[in-house]
């Protein structure tokens, strides 16, 4: 090993913040509190448990499971052990959940058991796992079935384990999204980029010790946007949330302390407007992403006293990548317009490469503040590529830069602006819906013909989908036998609000159906195309 | 260039800077006010200059500067040229500076005009230097001639240069130690060591881009710990500082609304001493090394409302190695017990490997608090090597870790205390004592600002120590008494056997005493220096 050449990874973490602060407490919840010495003691037990088990270097562990501790253990235990993390979103129908477990190859899958029912008969149908692990939750009968956790950790022993990588290349997680176009791809995440990216995370959004974080954002995005690792870096509180309740933030916020928390911009609508709101005292520093957050939340925020750092980045970015950096003078403007100003997406965080706004030769677009460009980024915290998919990751790529498929403008100070997602994805409550998916299940429906999607606004969820639908000719259905049609297949909340049957949909002349036609209609009494 | 992995280099720091802060104030000293966008250009155009002069890639370019703008802007322009930039204590003496200049086989010399005189003929025995450029001070003739700096910048031009690296690994600078054992070693930085031990500083000393700090440590200095990089990778504001002079700190302290400086402890104890000391409002950062500071002098610090971030580490670790991480239930101690545990070195920076304290055969000593052995590095933040000395290198790095050659105690929490640099132990009778302990409790009399203890000649023990204390202005004391106090508060033997009150003590230009000088002389009848 060199003296000077430690490779980057975000073990190296936990290994400090368990010799610094043993005796601190790392995760809260309604039923416990872990000290980093015992945090430390379960990753190694349970790295220990899955190599007795028969994990390999590289192999994938996947886990279906809400921010809990265990989850938060895996973040460590999983690459400790040499494997590669894969956190699926638990609300995904059983059917997306199988695709995901399946192509990322993992031999295990830890759920917890407070699951869905429906989840129980896909995850006996998961032929290609080794062994199914069950986490028992607090308040449910195990319904999956499986190795208890408890069982499994008894495999393992406190044997201790390098907290080290012989390559900070190597792969830590792998987070699949919710592609744009039909299946969910496999995100490479490096220990080098996650190393890199928590470093990020502390400096942008001003953690110390005294963090306490609440974990309103789910572990499962991006890796709750590598803040499993950076609170655990700079030794501060993990207080763990089962779900996104808010009467249960309101209360823990006041209970914990709590100091930071991330959210979707629908969630802090959701607690702005909550019986419960009160000023945040001491105030708190909110970290912001997952759609533009509207000026309007912005002022509602600050006025109970919360720091908004708004971010934004992708999946593909290890979440946030760039920031809406504070500028000395905005003191000087009025709440709205400052609100206005802070609303934007900003500038490159201080770890990855300045961001750009290019047109479709990859040339810079103006910085005019009006003409529009596709975000592309490049840097420590872009992915390695899609896993297994290494067509999409050479377009993802194409002219040396990844390319978000965001659409934005360049103003004349360099913050960049979203103006427009790529032409199909919905942000609803922070999930991506793609429609290309919701049409193809509207289309299985046997009355319909012919479907196309596109997001409205909603108050609370910021965007919703709605299908026109053109039907069979002498069919007949009603609109909520098509919403239920969708339900029944895929994820619940990518289900259409509405369903309008149409004659005919609006196309090109080579029979493109134009999907900015139906959305502008849709959006008409709207100033921008986002929510 | 990859899409996903730019080469760490400080370079990136000022390019971000400059784009997001443009017009934020970067640099500010007597005479200037210097913003973000104007730093990159007087960057971009020194490079440019340097490479229209023929620097090559690798090619040593040295400095003899005090915290001007200049020596800040070489931080950046000298890498960004592709050079390796040397920057000289310039209170070395013209042997010592031609040797380093000779060392490191620098082909340019860049020296401010307001350094002494007899700089001078040395500078003109320069034979290998290709060129030499004078940096015009604002009180001083140019005695020392060469090319002008406004003469070498019109060779450049604005036209940007990338930021970039194209190996993270290839060195950035060299500091040479002040070697008290022969000559001084020429330490090689890495662009990616230094970029890691920035984001390390940003975190342990809380910066921020409200940062506003003031350069009371020499650039020279480990190139000021890094803080050059990392103060310009948060968008701080650098205030530039020619000399150390309690009666300017304490004036730009007020005026420039400082909020974080780095200091020796003597240079705190000088200024809290001063009668322009006043409470710091707002509260001030202090990051101090260099030398362990006395329970006593943060005990002062924290009375003047300054929060003491205690760091320690070496030329070799790019400075500051570990931290003196706060822990929550310290505030339950009182002020006196609390500052005594803040005078320990603590624990290893979130950015490097875990520290040891090891005896002669690399096993760790036990954590028990008093069984003495030498701090080991390792990680991101050691230097590459000695330059163009693999021997030193090879021997520094025994074991593969880098040994410090300091002595410490290993506490049960896991924190070090340093008790003295090897050849400052004392051995009496088949004990060690620990001169730094010995310091601590003369310094906690009431009427000693200032003392440093050095082993002297003993018939009978082989050593004793001997303190030479400096009194509080108006203080008397008889030596005594203070020999008394010690015996009161640590183990009789550790009392030194003689006490000498003098006006000054011999001391580094950075404010480290020279024990050296004061060893030499109670030896200077014997041939050897240990008994």
């Amino acid at each position: 090993m060199k003296v000077n050449d430690t490779q980057l990874t975000p073990l190296l973490f936990l290994e400090r913040s368990a010799q610094v602060y043993p005796d601190k407490v790392a995760f809260v919840d309604s039923n416990r509190r872990v000290t980093y010495a015992e945090l430390a003691d379960h990753t190694i037990r349970l790295a220990r448990a899955l190599l007795a088990t028969g994990l390999e270097p590289g192999d994938r562990v996947a886990y279906l499971a809400p921010n809990t501790l265990e989850m938060l253990v895996a973040h460590f235990a999983v690459p400790l052990a040499g494997g590669v993390l894969v956190a699926i979103n638990t609300r995904l129908s059983p059917d997306e959940i199988l695709y995901i477990v399946d192509h990322s190859g993992a031999r295990y899958l830890l759920a917890d058991t407070d699951l869905h029912p429906s989840i129980v008969p896909v995850v006996e149908k998961f032929g290609a796992l080794d062994e199914i692990f069950t986490v028992p939750a607090p308040a449910s009968a195990d319904l999956i079935g499986g190795t208890s956790y408890p069982d499994l950790l008894d495999r393992g022993s406190g044997e201790p384990l390098p907290w080290r990588v012989d390559d900070e290349q190597s792969p830590i997680s792998i987070n699949y999204t919710s592609g744009t176009t039909g299946r969910p791809k496999g995100v490479l995440y490096t220990h080098r980029g996650a190393y890199l990216n928590s470093l990020s995370e502390i400096i942008h959004s001003s953690h110390s010790p005294d963090t306490v974080y609440l974990w309103t954002l789910p572990m499962f995005h991006c890796n709750g946007w590598c803040t499993t690792w950076a609170i655990t870096a700079i030794g501060g509180r993990h207080v763990g949330l089962r779900a996104v309740d808010p009467v249960a933030i309101w209360r823990l916020i006041g209970a914990e302390g709590v100091t930071h928390f991330n959210a979707a911009p629908t969630v802090l609508i959701t607690l702005a407007n909550h019986a419960d709101a009160r000023p945040f005292d001491p105030p708190v520093i909110v970290t912001t992403a997952g759609a533009p957050p509207s000026p309007t939340i912005i002022a509602q925020m600050e006025a109970l006293n919360a720091r908004v750092v708004h971010v934004y980045g992708l999946t593909e970015t290890y979440g946030p990548h760039t920031v809406c950096e504070w500028q000395v003078d905005w003191q000087n403007e009025a709440a709205p317009d400052r609100a206005i100003l802070m609303a934007r997406q900003g500038v490159a965080f201080i770890g990855v490469d300045p961001i750009r706004v290019v047109d479709d030769n990859m040339v810079d677009v103006p910085t005019d503040g009006s003409t529009m460009g596709e975000v592309v980024m490049r840097g420590n915290n872009v992915m390695e590529g899609y896993f297994d998919d290494p067509d999409a990751t050479e377009h993802a790529f194409r002219g040396g830069w990844f390319h978000s498929g965001d659409v934005a403008v360049w103003h004349p100070d360099g913050y960049i602006e979203l103006r427009d997602r790529s032409k199909d994805i919905i942000i609803s409550g922070g999930e991506n819906i793609s429609t290309i998916e919701v049409e193809q299940t509207v289309m299985s429906h046997p009355a319909v013909l012919e479907a196309a999607v596109v997001a409205i606004p909603h108050e609370k969820w910021g965007e919703r989908p709605k299908a026109f639908v053109v039907l069979k000719p002498g069919a007949e259905v009603r609109p909520e036998e098509i919403i239920a049609h969708v339900k029944a297949k895929i994820a619940r909340f990518k289900a259409p609000d509405a369903v309008e049957i149409v004659d005919q949909l609006p196309k090109t002349s080579t029979g493109k159906i134009q999907k900015y036609v139906l959305r502008e209609r849709e959006w008409s009494t709207h100033e921008r195309r986002i929510h």
